[in-house]
């Protein structure tokens, strides 16, 4: 057996550590013009990155920032044992396009948003399990191929809600390792589905507020942990209400997150400048801050631990039309870099 | 570390083991009435399972099929570690919607008709490498659920070609473990997207072999092993041609693998009598013969090696009209039962 052992009844702690050896993000002209938008790696002046259609786009800017992972960490694509990812589009597309140019073993996921902590997961899994020396975990999501997936043709010019969030243009991916002085992946708590009756698909952050909730409050009680033990905890794309939500919940609960929380969505746009209303989405979110922003706070030393909960809507346009309501997850990844230069 | 390790270029061998502890399968009526049908565990007689669409249907029958699993391997759903499925709708919505109910941390995947084979190696990988005490993988799809996604309504009564197959109604899971005289999962090589420019979606089998036969061939050569070392090689659901192909790509490359290979898609069907063209396919199918007659042909010892390969289309409804070809991929899982009745 290896090390790991399950922590509670939702966790498991990796013994190994898994270190994150690189991170790449990509993404498009608006997240550039975004708060954070100095940080991220690779910025597209044209959201079509040159391709034909938008969903074209969107593989184009997974498959980079795959391919810039893999060239980081000074290897070769025959080298990366399993290659993971999902994105929002029917079948994964984006995904498997992107995974059909790499010569590499790929599992394709999907979590809705919540996508890119899952890769993230399963990816220290394989290498803290000792069944990949090197992976390679990522998602993507794209503005317009997400519009008219899920809401309405851009030509259209819907109006929007002042609850709607906006599909981040962007790609992440990790390259996770198991030598060398990187962040580390410590303790995985993988969500549960909940659902409480949401129907509005303009009011995602309601839908998945709740799955945050469980996750976050299984992951406190699995490692006996408080909110203040991390730097930051931060949550994939619940946007202003569905962050004051999780808050106010979780504080019901007997966990006080409000000192060092954020939500990637609500973070990455200038929401009143940029009309992106309650605040940032998609697989792409998440995958992006965590790969452009957090990664590089976490390998300057600015901060030691965080929590990433990538959050997940899990309904599709059809279970919508058939009067479903909107299931939501989320996956919680401890990210700790504790023993910096040596030993 | 786990005993575990990396075989060859693309596979893993499972040192620990873990076993299949029980399996179960759930078909609809016209499955029922195939060559197999006295091997399924659960038959609908109406195959919309008294649901009011066939979405919800699905959904429904790869709740039972998880149920009964657990329920079978005397546990509650808490005790299960993971439940991991996924299936053909868009956004996985039959799994997700299956999952809503469950109370265990839920992983969706997403591998076309691959899914089932990849649910059941990394539910193996997750024990395996002490993620998990207990897990549950499944897979499902639906004749009229996949006919409207990927094809045309039912009402519009298209002609199919004679490469055409036939989506199973069907979902199956199995329960895996670590203790007990059950059949073991050894070895596991993950498939490459392999995309030989085929864009008939008419022809499926054609677009999946060379996947099948490129994990095929990396199986062999990883692990050693000849193809007479199983009692069956069974892949997912290539149909008439795609069988034909396989064994015949394959012989060019060394491996005459005719005289034990079977393809579930060809045997769930008797294609003459049942219109069934050139057989069954969608996630559904290996899923409900692996656990419906397979799985119990390793009970009873009339086989003790088996290698499934489960193999899936990667297109989308989207990236067909957007004139792509259709990439595929195949996941191969070694399970062998060689030390019956104690030691």
């Amino acid at each position: 057996m290896s090390g790991s052992k399950r922590v509670g009844s939702q966790s498991v702690e990796l013994k190994n550590r898994p270190k994150i050896i690189a991170a790449t993000s990509v993404v498009g002209p608006k997240e550039a013009d975004g708060p954070l938008g100095e940080y991220f790696d690779i910025k597209l002046k044209d959201d079509k990155n040159g391709k034909d259609t938008f969903e074209k786009a969107e593989s184009s800017i997974l498959h980079t920032s795959i391919m810039e992972c893999i060239k980081k960490g000074n290897l070769k694509e025959e080298e990366i044992d399993y290659l993971l990812c999902g994105d929002l589009q029917n079948q994964i597309a984006s995904s498997n396009f992107a995974a059909r140019d790499i010569k590499t073993p790929f599992i394709g996921l999907y979590g809705a948003c919540s996508t890119f902590s899952l890769s993230l997961s399963l990816g220290a899994m394989f290498v803290d399990g000792g069944f990949a020396n090197y992976v390679v975990s990522g998602a993507s999501s794209h503005f317009s191929s997400a519009e008219r997936q899920f809401r309405f043709p851009l030509e259209y010019g819907s109006q929007r809600a002042v609850t709607c969030q906006w599909t981040v243009t962007g790609a992440g991916s990790v390259l996770i390792g198991s030598e060398g002085n990187f962040p580390e992946v410590t303790y995985i708590t993988t969500g549960k589905v909940k659902d409480y009756g949401i129907k509005d698909v303009n009011n995602m952050g309601a839908a998945m507020a709740p799955s945050a909730v469980d996750t976050l409050y299984m992951h406190f009680k699995d490692t006996g942990r408080n909110p203040s033990y991390y730097d930051c905890i931060a949550t994939g794309d619940l946007g202003r209400f569905g962050r004051q939500t999780t808050e106010m919940m979780l504080k019901s609960l007997g966990y006080d997150i409000s000192k060092n929380y954020v939500d990637c969505g609500e973070s990455i746009y200038d929401n009143a400048r940029q009309d992106t209303f309650s605040g940032g989405s998609g697989c792409g979110c998440s995958a992006s801050v965590f790969t452009g922003y957090f990664y590089k706070q976490l390998m300057s030393g600015k901060i030691n631990k965080i929590l990433i909960v990538s959050t997940g809507a899990l309904m599709s346009p059809t279970s919508s039309f058939q009067g479903e309501s909107i299931p939501g997850i989320a996956h919680a990844v401890s990210i700790e870099f504790n023993n910096r230069g040596g030993n």
